[in-house]
């Protein structure tokens, strides 16, 4: 990997600071739970598995001034409530509390461990679902993908962009088209530039441009990540992912997500359970600080959309590639 | 109406400068065809029907100077060759050429009544078309629309948008749903900008989250514009036309176009024959002066898609609405 997107030493958090890039590649350090959770609700750090490693460090720093228990669990809930849909978020910081089973001097000690463990069973858990994932890349296809699911959104390596770069490893002559993703663009600034780094060949399009190429035959498999997964299979992803999700089934191309088991929330059956989390208006009426739709006009912004478990052709993790019936052979692995 | 967008004096081509909306009102003057053709090319002036009109204003200014004939004529060439997609301009450019019967020192004289000509045509076939919409739009109806097909796009009043303000003139309490329309954001700085003008209740959104509102029964309608329709219905519009059409189609939403018959091109057979625009690499990689993507990154710009004729309810025109089988209702009403 040419860059790191999450280091922990000398206990600060230190992420690479995804608000600038392409532009400006500039490292934005943490050094207690509040700035983590600004970096998350900020989008330092986006993807969920990201969000996932640096809420766990962020639980760590919530306990390195040795609070009392019940101003610690405080501290949690706050990290908890900085991305509402990430269920990723709410799986580390509860795991990372869950690591506790008393409280005493050496609970930051206890929960940094915890969070190194984390951080490394992410890097494992890419490579397996890269590999799991490869297997059904074959030489010379082109790849759609939405959104940033790269080593940004990660620990390292990436979900759905992880098995890209294993398919460009393996030497398949892959070529990849990225959507922009509107309105934050992470596909233009983040993906992008994870694609030329890696010298990955690829183009950019605007995220409505998907739809002719899928018709036309341009696009051979759709690969995807996931902020939440519902027991039956149902994905909330970045808006947009449904839409290509309905262009791939009329014109039957397969649609995979890539995501690791964490992602799943055997606790809500079905995608109508997902909390949609609304961002502010200036994503969509600014851009670089320049006003772009006219001041005061009233706009709808959802940051993800739900993906139907039917639209779905299967889901890369790493105990395997799970295919319908999904919320069958999801509950099979769990 | 509340400003123009096109007005011809003094022997002058005055165009609002579309480029700068909506943080700023200026406007842009042509003095002779070359600055017409820029104009048009570098959308100064962009919508099918505006662009007709400006464009039959260039023809008649490149008669001003009394060139011979032959130099008339690649002047002519010139204008056509500003925006390839528009059929509005060929047919303009056309019409124009065509209104002289011989070459003598009256021809601008006799271009410019002809400009006239199509320039007060143009309003009467939007008011019939907007007459025609209306009678499809029912109390209370959430219309989504795309780009912008306004009084922007057209001399006055405008094509889909057009409709969308007799149905608000009408009382009938609608309310809009526009896409910001990426690449150039048409929808987000035109088309919200003339909604809110009008007072309008509107909401401006990324292109992707027309999807979900579709699937979710929150649109009752759906009209757009067009570019070019070949003779058996498949329409050229903006990109991410064909998307919406596939989504209405899934999910039994009415779409319908909405334009003027000068846009049916009978000598183009199907959409396979229509030649999309590609536009420059800047239109996705910067906003605004801003740089978006990574320097270098491959970028496809398609300016336009085609929907297929069997995605489309109807075409409403200012002949009435076209119901399928398209291609010979078409054909009838020619």
């Amino acid at each position: 990997m040419k860059f790191e997107s999450i280091r922990f030493q000398n206990n600060q958090l230190i992420l690479i600071d995804q608000r600038k890039l392409p532009q400006v590649t500039e490292y934005f350090t943490c050094t207690n739970y509040k700035e983590v959770s600004f970096a998350i609700e900020d989008m330092v750090v986006r993807g969920a598995p990201a969000i996932g490693s640096a809420a766990a460090y962020g639980v760590a720093l919530a306990a390195i001034d040795n609070p009392d228990y019940e101003t610690f669990l405080l501290r949690c809930q706050e990290i908890k409530n900085s991305r509402p849909t990430a269920v990723n978020l709410m799986w580390a910081v509860e795991r990372m509390i869950q690591t506790i089973d008393y409280w005493d001097i050496k609970a930051f000690e206890k929960l940094l461990k915890e969070a190194d463990l984390i951080f490394y069973e992410d890097i494992e858990t890419n490579k397996k679902m890269a590999a799991y994932g490869d297997s059904i890349i074959k030489a010379n296809d082109v790849i759609l993908t939405h959104c940033n699911t790269g080593a940004l959104a990660t620990v390292a390596y990436g979900t759905a962009l992880g098995v890209i770069r294993q398919a460009h490893y393996s030497g398949k002559n892959i070529h990849v088209f990225a959507d922009e993703t509107r309105p934050r663009l992470q596909g233009a600034k983040l993906t992008a530039w994870e694609l030329m780094i890696e010298g990955i060949p690829s183009t950019l399009i605007a995220d409505s441009v998907a739809a002719t190429l899928i018709r036309d035959g341009k696009i051979d498999v759709i690969l995807v990540g996931a902020d939440r997964i519902a027991a039956n299979g149902d994905t909330a992803n970045k808006i947009g992912t449904f839409m290509l999700s309905v262009l791939a089934k009329v014109y039957q191309v397969p649609f995979y997500i890539v995501a690791p088991f964490s992602t799943i929330d055997f606790e809500t059956d079905t995608g109508s359970g997902i909390e949609i989390e609304e961002r502010d208006a200036s994503e969509l009426s600014m851009i670089g600080g320049v006003q772009i739709a006219p001041e005061g006009m009233k706009i709808f912004n959802p940051a993800f959309d739900v993906t139907p478990f039917d639209n779905i052709t299967g889901i890369i993790t790493e105990k395997g590639i799970v295919y319908p019936p999904l919320k069958e052979n999801l509950n099979r692995l769990r």
